[in-house]
């Protein structure tokens, strides 16, 4: 039987996801079993891999099929052979994958072996300097890195400035001033509700631990009720949480086990199944758009939005700590009512490290990191300045000051690889997650009611139906536009933080 | 620089293997983690990979680049550019890899992706038949397998039978006329001593079980105690334990956990071990020579005489009764005395089943097979008779007789993926074992007074020295011939049996 030119371009694109999700499996045993020696073959094949598959999305043949495809679009289009529906799917198919081809070909591959150089380079360097904390050993490497990335932006020419050209792979459509909107309303209020928890709050910091069997089981009892399915989902342990499909019906996610925070397990555990949940609700259409655009998230924000409504909405809400308290007694806790639970999931203490932060400061880390990175990339900021600058603003702005590099401007490994444009997206997720959340109490009721019935089908039915199906037909802030009737706002974040402390310290 | 022919062939190798090492990889993931329902886009996965690894080791490319490498080969020679050792690999490389690019090249694709089919049918009905108990169902797949074997071998065109040109591949250089001379006095031997068995030695069936923890503590005492290197080395849990190595430095080993059997996971690692040590030490040249043949293991039953040797020879054996059994007490095992522990190491009770049959009645099980492949591919036995003979064969050697087909012909995967001439290399595996242990013991003492130092460092340089460094250069018999001067004999399998069956029934 003759084929489609759009069965065609889908077989090429199946092949190029194949080989995607195999790079993907050999990252996920990197990081979760692989014996430390392995590392040096690992780095060849998955460089091996990334050069075909880097070879086929900017491949002449690739050119040719969605030519062809667009062409016979075209015809059934004026042929009127398709649905509306079909039509609007094709046409956005068509528009993303131009996109990314447009983005992929305009590299001079020069740049891309340079670019992979330096992102190992400036990785192995960045541990060094963090080991040692020496931010001179690093910082010729990340001077080189922003040198390349500017480098990256200019080829792209985009009609937009050199970070948000960078920014767009992580958040289409995102530009500074549309950033500076969001944000600045935070600057001013996480501030204020910082100084106010801090003057009325008693210190709750815990002081129990957990065995690794009690954090273990906990887990798995979240996932159970979480509507975990065994044949699809499988756990391990890995140094860094993360959230990875490997096809589409095989997802995994890992956690892990820190001694003296009995709490990282299980709620690295609740962040990382959001975004699994998110991945599993993406279109597949029997699988078959597991390779399209259209069956992709959307961006990092919506993303991190679907972790956080889990970890924060969710597990370190009044109502579940309702629910578990007992669960952590029986574990060994030193916990003895819900709002024990409950205070120790929300300390509201400002620190150093942006990992640990809870949602009130989590958002100045975040807009620290971007000034200095549109600082580093437009306006000339020397390397050798980033800490003494990065220090400063934290007194500014959380009111602590690292007392070496490794604690403060070492801390985070997005910049060693020149991942610069990346950071927004986290505190973006908070903000797209309190708009939805707002949106769904309002459909389906409060949270804490539906927390109390001890069944959360309900929550993730309205997100599957709600958000998760889009994939990138609609990018961030449409998405949120299409589900809550209105633009993303700062709004029912401070709204949800300004209740939350409410409560909190009373 | 200028790239020699010799490199340029090296370069084109290490991809392969590159993409091998990557199929392998998936192959890992697939049987120790992956949730069930990633079986089918894992197929996906292994078959894309299959086909750019079959396109490689036939290509045009290959082709050239070896001839290239030849001829420099022949001007060296010439030339008198390379030392005797460098001249010897390098033409024993080439001979290899003439005789693999042959074995591939002259198969028809047809034939290739007929084969594939009949081999994902038939251990899906094979799979069906096992759980129904039904050989009808899987006899017109094992037909098939049978046909497509046969064309198999009328391509390759060797001056061997049928069978013998299918199980080249396992055992390169084995013929039906030496495997007869070196099974015969097994045929003749082991039925005897199994009465002599059954007639003098009490029961010791073990009515004990371990948990699960115990079991994996004494496994990873095990692996410690013989010179497992943490960064190497990965362990995990599969349904089949297996050894497989993905990289020069990287090196995984699977066990397993079965209820009731509280010496399945320990023996399996033990087991496992053996052949992972084997790949370890293969020779490596500073891993250059990882993508060569001379890298390569050199038959299954030299890699079975390795894993043979540890589970057998060391751990089935007295001494290590003596150093172990307070550990077994200890974990909770109802051993009061070193002999308790050995007894139930050696129950030397012949069964129906292979893979749980001890070293006296194991050869019987594969001689069976082994008479009954020969049959169906070279003897016109019809498949519908197979049932019958097995049983017929079994109530001879074994005096069982099964109960059903799940319990007799259907046991083993083998012959459902149409795996003719794998077995013999199992039971070949027990004679070079205790060939090379006859001849180590005479170079650096008595295996049991090695282990009664608690030591096993010496066995295992041993091996590493005469054993198994020589890669493919040699064959099985080759190798056992250099070993220990004397060609492969049935002797000293008989010799080491006698010798603990003295022990054993007094």
């Amino acid at each position: 039987m003759p084929q489609t030119a759009w069965q065609l371009l889908g077989e090429y694109l199946r092949e190029t996801t194949l080989l995607g999700s195999i790079q993907n499996t050999l990252y996920w045993d990197q990081n979760t079993i692989m014996p430390s020696s392995g590392a040096e073959w690992r780095g060849e094949q998955l460089s091996f891999l990334a050069k075909k598959l880097h070879a086929r999305q900017t491949s002449e043949e690739l050119c040719e099929l969605l030519d062809n495809a667009k062409s016979e679009f075209s015809q059934d289009c004026l042929n009127a052979k398709l649905d509306s529906l079909t039509s609007r799917d094709r046409s956005r198919n068509i528009e993303l994958l131009e996109e990314d081809l447009r983005r992929q070909q305009s590299l001079d591959p020069d740049l891309i072996v340079q670019l992979a150089k330096a992102k190992a380079n400036g990785y192995m360097l960045w541990k060094e300097a963090k080991a040692n904390n020496d931010f001179q050993c690093f910082a010729p490497a990340l001077q080189n890195l922003i040198s390349l990335r500017k480098e990256q932006a200019k080829q792209l020419d985009e009609p937009r400035s050199c970070w948000e050209t960078l920014a767009q792979p992580y958040e289409p459509g995102l530009s500074i001033d549309r950033l500076k909107e969001l944000f600045h309303p935070l600057r001013i209020k996480l501030p204020e509700l910082i100084q106010k928890v801090s003057k009325n709050k008693k210190s709750d910091s815990q002081k129990w631990d957990l065995s690794i069997e009690a954090q273990k089981k906990l887990s798995d009892q979240l996932l159970t009720e979480w509507c975990r399915d065994k044949k699809k989902v499988a756990v391990a342990k890995s140094p860094h949480p993360f959230s990875i499909t490997l096809g589409p019906n095989d997802f995994r996610i890992t956690t892990r086990i820190v001694e003296g925070q009995p709490l990282s397990c299980f709620l690295a555990t609740a962040h990382e199944w959001g975004h699994s949940l998110y991945e599993q609700g993406l279109p597949s259409e029997c699988n078959q758009w597991f390779a399209w655009p259209l069956g992709q998230a959307t961006s990092m924000a919506v993303h991190e939005s679907q972790s956080l409504f889990w970890e924060n909405r969710i597990a370190r809400s009044l109502q579940f700590a309702k629910n578990y308290w007992k669960h952590f007694q029986k574990a060994g806790a030193a916990i003895n009512c819900s709002d024990d639970l409950w205070h120790v999931m929300n300390p509201f203490v400002p620190g150093l490290n942006r990992v640990e932060a809870d949602e009130l400061s989590y958002g100045l880390h975040i807009m620290i990191r971007t000034d200095l990175e549109i600082a580093l990339l437009e306006q000339d900021l020397p390397v050798r300045e980033l800490p003494m600058q990065w220090n400063k603003r934290y007194e500014e702005l959380l009111g602590v000051v690292p007392e070496n590099d490794r604690e403060g401007c070492l801390q985070d490994v997005h910049w060693s690889e020149g991942m610069f444009g990346y950071f927004p997206s986290y505190l973006l997720g908070h903000l797209i997650s309190a708009q939805l959340s707002k949106t769904l109490e309002k459909e389906i009721g409060a949270i804490g009611s539906i927390l109390e019935t001890g069944n959360i089908k309900p929550l993730l039915k309205w997100l599957r139906e709600n958000v998760h199906h889009y994939g990138r037909s609609l990018n961030a802030e449409e998405l949120v536009k299409k589900v809550t009737g209105e633009s993303l706002s700062t709004r029912y974040f401070i709204e949800y933080l300004e209740t939350k402390l409410i409560y909190l310290i009373n």
